[in-house]
């Protein structure tokens, strides 16, 4: 089974990777393909290489080039255990490499949801040095994740966790959806 | 106030219409204001005549002509009500519209969810005279939505309720969503 997990920047997707990891489930991050890719190509891990490779990519392998490398990934950790978590998938296409790729394997999209207000405050706060310090560049990155397609992904999630709530709370939610969906896999 | 009401096709919207319906606020529906342009138009309310008179109208007004016809019957409504519901709204561009029209009021989306199987299954158990009753019908209705932009609707959403369980406990957290936003209000 694939798990695509789905979310707006700060929405907590990771707790949930996390929370499939700590149960020995293992994840392919498509942000990390990118990164992977820029040290491959001897460049500097810097947030400017890490777009120019991603567009490069796309030039290379078209639209879906994050998701075709990916699949390799994934291809290969499902010899090893039934169920491979995918993080940071981004519109129905990505989507559709993957089921394209595994047609005998069950795929289940996991989306947060967290209200834009919340997330903002929870980014600010977070402070990593690409994480927004104004509502206007949480707006910018919004709109670039919105552009690829994301909300569509969300929309036809089979699972949506809403985590508007505080991190004890959501992380009970999060342990609950895992203990369903493995007991019903 | 002004409450955008999103999902989509057989998520449920309509339930939290009604329950601030039963509270005593109003609501405009934008599916409602497209079927009377077809009907001052003087022509017979089927399925093709309403999605020429939709066509037409965007033709007439631009891409958001339907928000535009909407954004006077709120105007309207609020001279009566302190709260007034909108359902169906379908791209980000369009509540861009009400949030322009009304730079005064607070605005707030709900979003509806529910797993894309659930929604087939309920679609197709209601029967109505324009609900898929394939899979395929189901993805092409789906699709026309998504193309709209509702997704991003949806990851925007300031509330987003789940309507995965009973019709009974669904209601409830209709109904407490609804008391936890007049409580705010």
């Amino acid at each position: 089974m694939i798990i695509i997990v789905t979310g707006m920047p700060g929405s907590g997707k990771s707790k949930i990777v996390h929370e499939f990891e700590r149960r020995g489930f293992p994840s392919v991050s498509m942000g990390d393909v990118v990164r992977e890719e820029t040290v491959k190509r001897g460049l500097e891990l810097t947030k400017e290489n890490v777009a120019k490779v991603s567009i490069r990519l796309r030039q290379e392998l078209g639209q879906n080039a994050v998701a075709k490398l990916a699949v390799e990934k994934v291809r290969e950790l499902l010899r090893e255990s039934p169920i491979v978590v995918i993080d940071g998938v981004r519109s129905l296409d990505e989507v559709g490499t993957f089921r394209g790729a595994f047609p005998g394997e069950k795929i289940l999209i996991i989306a947060v949801h967290t209200p834009p207000m919340l997330r903002f405050e929870r980014l600010r706060a977070r402070g990593r040095h690409d994480d927004p310090q104004t509502w206007e560049d949480f707006e910018e990155r919004d709109w670039k994740e919105l552009k690829f397609g994301i909300g569509n992904v969300i929309a036809m999630a089979d699972h949506m966790v809403v985590n508007d709530c505080s991190r004890e709370e959501y992380e009970k939610r999060v342990r609950e959806l895992v203990d369903k969906i493995l007991a019903e896999h």
